[in-house]
């Protein structure tokens, strides 16, 4: 489906079940908002849902993996071939994110938007790939204005075959060695920050390895001009295969009325994206939580979303994001399972 | 058996389980400290436990219910008919907690300390009643210190009884109208702090009651003069029912190993009476979630804890607990169940 027809599809929130979620809630056994951001967090889902006792039984972690050209300028602590071998450590469910969605009753799928290498076939892994890796931002665009939207599509397309199959949620995950550097791009562009206010350490690069990072992602604004106003444009320019990925399905599911868990640096800057190129996409958002990855928080603020958690996590993968999903969901249950007043007997602030 | 007993058996964490599960971390199948406060709390429990490797299979959420004399001073926004309401709804599984329980997998275990009326007979409910509510703190101590001293050794046999069943991690909660003022009490003793900044809304009482509220603690210190450096006294005279089962059962939990979540104000209340009786315990409490009661947070830096979670909540009944006990669990599965970098084949960064 093209994009801009997913794009059109995305509508404000429901305000009658956001209305009918908050007045169940002043009716449940507990002093009036007293279960605080899961309150506000069960009445958002009713108004993303349309459903003012939202159940969010089926839970997805989308990961998307990708490489990146702008290794070679020696912006990770790790080698390429890592995208690859922790794409199989996904596959054989030894990752955190296979654990933490295990733990949390989600299923996990693994996409590879352009991984630089072919991966060995594997009945669960789902090829999308655009390009093997992007090209190198710091020399050159990241890839074509068409093979951006080609990511923005596949990942609408991901994401609907999962719609098919059963998703209540969806949670973000990304993996590519190198893509804190194109994300931290990204953010620099939109939010037109300093890139040092921006760039983090990423795996766990020394002194000199950010010092090369934030070089590399300076020269590679200057070199490409991204144009802030126009995401695809960004996109191609200093992104990334699954940073695109993740953005078209963050489209496709707030076409869908379907609530986003992103996750860290990398998922963040793929919401940017996606919000850039459709502003009421930010409704449907759910920030996981806060990333060690020094300019995330003013990537948050740009989207105007505030984290759930604080765990000083900087895994990506979806790993922050899997646990903040049960967070909604529990959110969710309490709205919808809770007994009110009346049904208990129990005596309301009012009767007092 | 007596609480000096449970107390002797109290011992430090266990250093080597420690350093194992630390080592572990390193071969797992991450950047080393990625998973950020996840990889401290599963060494943690490593060391609290004794296993390098600890298993969180039985959950328990301990809430434990009594009311309080001084709610004569109108210092609760909600009538004391229903603590026994809830208790109720508690038994039903119509509450907050029963929901939030479920959703992570743990039993609650509901046990009347000192409600101000009998409760209607019932399979779940557990009785240490040890008198219908206590006295009215602004006159006189809550309790004798032969009745303190009952509270705790009640606790520490419902967990007893409890680890019989099944226990490897617990959670703590509480019920009873009015239970933030002797809470408040007990922490502006213990903290030496002024009870303005300690005192809150607690349910929700407006500025005239807040004011009734602050007075009614002042006159409580000024009356009883409970002594800082006996937990027991300050249990006695301006402490409560589930106050101290709740102090009982953590001390019981660090005798046995098990690591002990505690919820809000009036959880961490009773982990203060339990670590000024014992400061060894300390080591074996994990703090869930800052609470929007206005002094907890210096509670939580007397006890020198960290909180997980910061969702706004003010409700009690281990809420916050059982969301945290969830998190802690995902931390050792993390531990235990994710591939080491030799397992998967995938190159780690000193390999680079």
């Amino acid at each position: 489906m093209p994009i801009e027809k997913i794009i059109s599809k995305i509508q404000p929130l429901d305000p009658a079940a956001m209305q009918a979620a908050r007045a169940r809630q002043n009716e449940l056994t507990k002093p009036p908002g007293s279960l605080g951001r899961l309150e506000e967090l069960s009445i958002r889902v009713a108004g993303i849902t349309g459903n003012p006792r939202p159940k969010l039984k089926h839970k997805v972690v989308l990961v998307m993996a990708g490489d990146h050209g702008v290794v070679a300028e020696g912006v990770s602590a790790y080698p390429q071939e890592v995208t690859p071998q922790m794409v199989a450590n996904f596959l054989h469910g030894g990752a955190a994110i296979n654990v933490l969605s295990r733990h949390v009753g989600a299923r996990v799928v693994v996409v590879d938007m352009g991984v630089a290498v072919d991966m060995p076939p594997h009945p669960d892994l789902i090829v999308r790939k655009v390009a093997y890796g992007t090209h190198n931002i710091a020399r050159r665009p990241a890839m074509s204005r068409d093979q951006a939207l080609q990511c923005l599509e596949s990942g609408a397309q991901v994401f609907l075959e999962q719609l098919d199959l059963g998703l209540d949620i969806l949670a973000t995950g990304d993996m590519g060695i190198g893509n804190t550097t194109p994300a931290a791009a990204i953010a620099a562009v939109l939010t037109e920050q300093p890139v040092e206010q921006i760039a983090g350490r990423g795996t766990g690069v020394d002194d000199s390895g950010l010092e090369r990072k934030i070089r590399a992602i300076q020269r590679a604004l200057q070199a490409n001009c991204p144009d802030p106003a126009d995401g695809l444009d960004v996109l191609a320019k200093v992104g990334g295969f699954e940073i695109g990925g993740l953005a078209g399905a963050i489209l496709a599911a707030a076409a869908d009325r379907r609530p986003v868990v992103i996750d860290g640096f990398i998922s963040t800057a793929a919401a940017m994206i996606a919000v850039s190129l459709a502003p009421l996409a930010r409704d449907y958002l759910i920030a996981a939580h806060t990333s060690l990855e020094r300019g995330h928080h003013l990537m948050m603020k740009w989207l105007g979303v505030a984290p759930l958690l604080d765990l000083q996590l900087r895994l990506g993968e979806g790993t922050g994001a899997a646990l903040a999903m049960s967070l909604v969901e529990a959110a969710c249950k309490a709205l919808d399972e809770m007994a009110t007043f009346s049904e208990a007997g129990v005596a309301n602030k009012e009767n007092a």
